[in-house]
C-alpha cells in the first residue's frame, strides 16, 4: 500500500511553526478508503532554506527560543559568507537548513502518526518571506 | 513484511551512549520466525530532550567529547532562553534534540543492521535525569 | 519491489559536493528492468566523518560558506577535544557527521529522485583526506 502526494504548506513568518495537524489532514485524506495499520510516513520539503523538525507541541517560548538560537548559531552577515546577493538572511537560512534537515520519517499506527505526548512536526521556515512551502508525502504500510 | 514495536530504554545519565546492541536484540525478538534479507529499520524516539545518532563505536572519548561540544553549541542559562522553568538542562537539551533529530533509519541485510566497522547507535541523553527513553521501532523488508 | 547496493563515491577534497547524478546513475542500474511508478531511495553512508545532506545545487559559493561556517561550529583544536591521536580535522568531522547525519531518505517518482528545481544531493567530507566512501543505496517501491 503506497500512497504519494504533493502538498502546499501555507506561508508563515520566519520561525518554527507547528505542522502536525496539516500534515494528520493531508494522511487523512491520502486514505479516505481505509488507513494501514502500521506503515511509515515520509516527509519532504523541496526547499534549500527551510526545514523539518520533531519538538516540544506546548510552550511557544521553546519554538521562539530555537529561532533566537539557530540565528546565534548561524547568523547574518558572517564576515566569510560570500553568497550575500540574495539578501542577509538567505546564506544562514541554508545553513539552518543543513543543520535540520529537510526530511522525516515518522511511524504510522492505525492511520494516526505516532508521536509521544510532548512532539509535534516542525516547519522550520528560515527566510524573512519564505512563501508557501511544498512537501511531498510517501506513506507506505500495510 | 512489516513489524513495528515499541520499547524502553533504560535509564543513562546526560551524555552520549551507544545502544546497537539492544537495538539488534529488539530486532531479534521481532523476527523470532525469520529475518528479512532485506530490509529497512526505522526508530523513532518519542521525546523531545534526547537524540539518536550514528557514530564511532571505539574511543569513548569521542563520546564525550560530542557531549562537551553540544554543551558550547547549546549551552545552559543563555541569555535569550525565555523556556527556562524545567531547569538550566531543558532548553538546552531541545535545541539538541533538534540538531541531531530524534529518528534514524538503518539498512538491514540477512537480519542485520548494516552498520560501517566503526559506526554504532547512539543515544544522545540531553537531560541531567532523562529517565527511561521510548522508541518505536519499525521493521520493513522481504 | 526491494533492492538494495553498495556503491563507492570517489575520492573528495574536505568540504561539500554535489553527488545527485552519481546516486540516479545507480538507480537507473538498480532498476535496468523498469523503475518503481512511486517509491523511497535510502542512503546511507558507512563512515563516521562525513555527511549527507541536501541543499543548494547552484551557486557554489553556498558550498563554500558551509564548510568554512562548519568548520566555525566545529572548530580544530578546540581545548575540551580528548579524541586527538588521528589528527585536528578528526574530531571536528565526528561532530559535523554527528550534526548532519550519515543517511537520507529521497522520494521517488517514475523512478526519478523527487528534488526541488535548487535541491542537490551533498557528500559532505569532513576529513583533509577522507579516502572513498561506501554508501548503501536500499530502494523500495511499487
Amino acid at each position: 500500500m503506497w500512497r504519494q502526494s504533493e502538498i502546499l504548506l501555507k506561508d508563515r513568518s520566519r520561525g518554527f511553526h507547528i505542522v502536525t495537524s496539516e500534515i494528520q489532514a493531508a494522511l487523512n485524506s491520502m486514505f479516505a478508503d481505509g488507513q494501514p495499520s502500521v506503515g511509515l510516513c515520509h516527509l519532504f520539503l523541496h526547499h534549500t532554506s527551510a526545514s523539518l523538525a520533531i519538538n516540544e507541541n506546548a510552550d511557544p517560548d521553546v519554538r521562539g527560543d530555537l529561532e533566537r538560537h539557530f540565528s546565534v548559531l548561524a547568523p547574518e552577515n558572517a564576515p566569510h559568507y560570500r553568497h550575500t546577493l540574495e539578501g542577509p538572511d538567505d546564506m544562514p537560512a541554508h545553513i539552518k537548513s543543513v543543520l535540520i534537515g529537510p526530511e522525516l520519517t515518522v511511524p504510522l499506527r492505525k492511520g494516526k502518526l505516532v508521536l509521544g505526548t510532548w512532539q509535534g512536526i516542525y516547519l522550520c521556515e528560515h527566510r524573512d518571506h519564505g512563501g508557501r512551502r511544498t512537501l511531498t508525502i510517501t506513506v507506505q504500510g500495510e
